[in-house]
This record gives structure tokens, sequence and C-alpha cells, in this order.
């Protein structure tokens, strides 16, 4: 990233030399994102993140079907880039049916086949959940969706999954497939749509002729670089990333039974389907807001909801479509691994959960 | 940026002390930013550069105000960025006035006056050409708004105005003022939209609450840290920067008087209201694209109309719509000055277009 931002500052749609060699580069990571990603270069639209790949994949599709169908078939806990766009179809006269989930946070094949009608056109479901790490049948899903004969065009959220279980675009029964920069360790505010079929959708972003027309606006060549590479790094080292992950998180929850006792915390989210670097754990006793204070204070990172939306009080809504009772719902936490996590961090972070707990109690 | 890219990964939306820390560096950028562009940090909405800028503009006024109209008006020679989306826009049942222009490039305060109706809800003039650098009477057209007492948004698409005319958002009459980083040697892929009240639009990505609500996505960090010192270096060195371009841009146009002689190129655009750093030029004896290769050859970097649609091969719409005749619509050159450039560089350019031009001479 360094060297194009030093090197490379041509504009990639310009003719002279210097635009033809920032094409090369910008072309280049698409090459090699590709490779990652197992699809054709082609497939790929570069955007701003994940945000835009999902509103790009769920406003574009609407745009280029709308002549279909009113109908839009999606969950409950997808994240709020897709819920909120729903709600703006929705209030542009669109009908969204948001399907429930079952109390580990999970959708089933069913439940999208009862929902179609005959107007519906996209179907969107996301590959593994930011707050509880549930994954979604999407293969199922794909088939169910594929078996029907009809022309419904299914969108994947893959925002946290790249890097963290296989994905290979090709072989997937999937139409559209949302990435994002940063939940690799790449650069933040940059992502990708994978588009099976270049009709498929409609631009939202307006203007040049940029990423074949799908996608208008000078590149951002540095950040488009650095996500190639990190989507490199991520897929060439998953099992690695995902044994180191799976250690952690037994881990930490083997530390927390001898800290905090199992009967005083409760794991959110499904237990056999989930992404390895996302825990999800509720401690009844303490409110969650107390619990990320206490643990920032000491150093460790964790999260209530998802990001975008930890300042607000409003209780998970991914909790709320799981049915968790209310002290469950109050006390959860988010632990998420990076590559940098130690299992001497684990246990630190283990041990800090129950002192504070230990000293709640005591106030008590 | 670099130090932002190691050490600053936070995501600026999360509540840790990391996220904290994240949101400080993004919010410190918003303050620079500010007041380099004469404004209060909360009316700035950082986006993923000046086609962004330019959506947000126009859909997000849209969204916002469509219940009290149903017409725009716009010009003839706006970015694509503006132009593509109206056109959408009236795909979508929007009634669009694109106003022409005279021969040196400008509108004129009378002709919006002459346009408006009684449904119109949102005008958009550029603040500077990009292909021929005409400056707009944003100020007269401004007034001439507000003295009507009605409530048209009025967006100024500045993006290529910043860094080489002063620009004070607050002391103009404009509502919604577009800006891009990378045409002030800033990074590709940010860019900012001025917007004098909160509630003036809608977001047109929707999801987390970053940017207040007005732009969901998490935010390309580094990206808009590079924007804000590209900004206060861009405006600290305004008045220089435009000496610099000045000196250049005359010592072009008599070097060319000297290299290829005055009767044998013709400059485009308005001779008294024009951006510094662009000058558009046509030598009716040679095809664009056969100079442009030609320059190319001889490392010099210009370019026929705007590097979004130079791959086209269609003339450019802003010198059609300044009626230019075939021979100079069809021979232009744009050339702009970088603050790189130096005076033995354009004696060298001059140089060269007038021996590539002979040696054609001496083929015919
Ligand atoms: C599942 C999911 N989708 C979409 C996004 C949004 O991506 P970005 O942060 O790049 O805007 C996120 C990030 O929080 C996510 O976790
Ligand atoms: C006047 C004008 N508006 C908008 C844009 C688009 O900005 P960006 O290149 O950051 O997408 C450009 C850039 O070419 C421009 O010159």
């Amino acid at each position: 990233m360094i060297s194009v931002m030093q090197k490379h500052f041509g504009n990639a749609s310009s003719v002279h030399s210097f635009g033809r060699e920032a094409k090369r580069v910008v072309n280049g990571a698409r090459d090699r994102l590709a490779a990652a990603l197992g699809c054709k270069p082609e497939e790929l639209v570069f955007t701003a993140g994940g945000t835009e790949s999902d509103n790009l994949a769920l406003f574009g599709t609407m745009h280029a079907q709308k002549s279909r169908g009113k109908h839009i078939v999606t969950t409950a806990i997808e994240h709020h880039a897709v819920l909120h766009s729903c709600q703006q179809l929705e209030r542009d006269g669109f009908e969204v049916t948001y399907l429930p989930v079952d109390r580990t946070g999970r959708v089933h094949a069913e439940q999208v086949a009862e929902a179609l009608r005959p107007d519906t056109f996209l179907v969107s479901v996301m590959f593994g959940n930011n707050e509880v790490g549930t994954l979604q049948p999407i293969i199922e899903i794909g088939e169910m969706i594929r078996s029907t004969g009809r022309d419904i065009v299914f969108h994947v959220d893959a925002v946290q999954a790249l890097g963290a279980v296989p994905i290979h675009c090709n072989e997937l029964p999937v139409d559209l497939i949302s990435f994002s920069s940063h939940k690799i360790n790449g650069p933040q505010g940059v992502g990708a749509l994978y588009i099976r079929k270049q009709r498929m959708i409609e631009p939202i972003l307006h203007g040049g002729l940029q990423e074949k027309k799908r996608r208008a606006g000078t590149e951002n060549m540095a950040g488009i670089v650095g996500f190639a590479k990190a989507a490199e790094i991520a897929v060439s080292g998953l099992s690695e990333r995902r044994e180191h992950d799976l250690k952690l998180r037994s881990a930490l929850l083997s530390n927390l039974e001898r800290t905090v006792g199992s009967e005083h915390f409760r794991v959110n989210g499904n237990q056999e389907f989930y992404l390895p670097h996302i825990v999800n754990i509720s401690f009844p006793e303490m409110q969650t807001e107390t619990m990320l204070m206490n643990l920032d204070m000491e150093g460790i990172a964790v999260a209530s909801g998802s990001a975008c939306t930890s300042g607000s009080l409003e209780p998970s809504h991914v909790l709320e479509a799981m049915n968790l009772p209310q002290n469950l719902l109050r006390s959860a936490i988010r632990f998420s691994f990076g590559l940098g996590n130690t299992s001497e961090e684990i246990e630190y972070t283990a041990e800090k959960v129950g002192t504070i707990l230990t000293r709640l109690r005591k106030k008590i």
C-alpha cells in the first residue's frame, strides 16, 4: 500500500501511461483477489466496504429486477447494512419477509422455501453472523432456490466468514457475495461484491465508467491493493487461523469454567455451526455495559452487539431474534479473536472476567 | 496515513479504548478538514470520493425532499457523477432541466432563475469545470435562489475547485458541496460532502450509525486522515499554488505560440473566469487521440475529456455543450498542472507539441 501511495498515483481511468500503470495495479489486485475467492476477476466489483457491498447487492438488484417482483426474503439476524437497506426498500414500496431464527440463531432452508412468493425476486441470508458467529445453511438455501427453477437472485453477506471458512464463490449456489477488507486485517473502507452475472445488478453510484460501469468513482487504489493482499494471506492461512481460533475459543470457555464457574455464564449461538473467531457469552450477574467498561479498563477489547451500533443502548437485534431471556440478553458479551491473540491473553481475559464478577458479588 | 494504518486499526464505532482512539483520529481529521473548508465539523460527511459525494447530494436530497417536487435544474457541463445521477433520477420519474452553456462553458444566474419551476427542489451547478476549467457564477446563482425565498436545495460540485480557488463553505450561499481528496494530491477513494443542515438529505448507504447516520459503513480511517492533511496543505498553499499554476499556464500558451504558432491552436473555455490548473487547447490539425498518444510517448500525461470516460471515443459532452466546431471538438487536449510541475516541463511540452505537429505536416 505504501508503495502504491508513493508511486502509483495515476488515475486508473486515464489513458496515458501513468493511468495505464494504475489500471494494471488495480487489475493485478483484482486477479489476486479473484484467485483467493475462487471466481473470475470480472465477477468482482470493488466497493468502499462491506456496507456498500450489501447496499449494492440489495438496491442494485432492486433496480435491475424490479419489473419482476416486489418481494424480498431475508432474516431477522442480518447485519444492519442489510436490514436497514431492507427497511428503506420497504419505504420505497417493496415488501420484505424477515425470517425468524431458532434459539441458536439459525434459519433453515425450508423456512426460506415457505417464504417464497410468486413475486419474490431476491433472497439475502448472511454466511456467518457477526454477533454470535452462527453459520447459516447457505448451500442448502442456494440449492433450494435453484431447484425452484425460478430467477430469484440469492445474496450472501460473507463479510464475517471470509478468512474464517473456506469460500469458493464459483462453487457456491449463490449470485452475489459481499466482502469487507478490514475484517481480514486489510485496510478499512474497501470491500468487494462478487456478481455472478454482469447484468444481475445496476449501479447505485452513478458517474464514470469504472468497474465495467457497475460502480462509478475513482478507485481507492491503495485500499484495493491492501485488500487483495490481506485476502491472499487470509485464504492461504485459513486452516492455521481456524485451528488457532478454535484453540483460543476452547481455552476461553474452559478457563471461564475455572474462573467464573459454568453455572455463571451461557454461550449464545449455535454450538455446531459457528465461525471460529466469534463467541458470544452472557454473564447474567452483570449488565453488558458494566462488563464492557470493566474489561476495557483491563485493556481487553470486547463488544456488545455490532460495532456500528455499539454506541446505542438498544439490546442486540440478533439476540432478541434468538429469543434470549432478558437476563441473558442484557448481559451478553461478544469476544472475538484476531491474528495477534495468544493463549496467555485468553487466560488473562478469563481471569479478569472472574475477578470482575467476584468484585461485584462482594459489593452486593 | 502510515502511522494510522500501523497503529490505529480500531473500529471508530467500537466503544472500547481502541475504538475510541480510532474515533478520535477520525474526528481530529474532521476538525482539520472543517477548518480548511470553513465550516463546522458536523457539517461534513466523509465519503468514498467525489462521485459518492455527488450521488449522496443528489439522491440524498431526492429522498429527503421528494414530497416537495419532482424537478431538478443542472447544467449540460457537469461531471458524469452529476449527469448520470440525473439521468437515473429521470428514469425514476423526476424531471431534469440541463441548462445550456455559452461558448466559454459558462451558465448565467438568469438562466437558472428562468428554469425554476414551482416543483423545483434541487439545483446543482459545478464550481469549476474539470475539462475546460471554466468557473461558474456560484455566488450569483446561490443568491438568486435565496432571494426567491423558496426552499430549494443548492448543490455545488467543488471537486476541481478545492485547492485552486478559495472556498469557505459557510460563506457561500450553498447547501451541499462535494469534495474529493485525490484532486488535491490526497489519497484516492475518499471525499466529503458539506451539508449545511443535517436534515437536508437522507443517506444513500444504509447500515450502521456512522457519520451521524448520514453515511453507513466502517470509515476509511487512513484515507480520511490523508484527505484532511492534503486539504490543510492545499488551502494553506493556495495562493502560492495559484501563482505557480498561472505562471505555468501562461508559459504553456506563450511557448505554444512560439513552437506551434498562434494560428494553429485555440484555447477553449472562459478566459476570465477559470481554474488556474486546467487549460483546454485544440490543435485542429491533429485528432485528440493521436496527440495524446504522441505526447504519452514523450512522457507527457494529458487527457481528452475527463479521466472517467477517457477510454471512450465519444467527443466530450462539455465541449459539445460549448458548441465547439467539429475540428476543435475532435482535437481538444486537456492540460493540467500539478504540484510537481516545473517551467522546464512546460517548455518541454510545448516543444514536443510543436515537433509532433511539424512531423505530421511533413508526412502530409
Ligand atoms: C456481517 C457484516 N456485514 C457487513 C458489515 C459492514 O462492513 P463494513 O464495516 O466494511 O462497512 C459488517 C461489519 O461490521 C459485518 O459484520
Ligand atoms: C468535477 C468533478 N466531480 C466529481 C468527480 C469525481 O470524483 P472522484 O474521482 O473522487 O470519484 C471528479 C473527478 O474526476 C470531478 O472532476
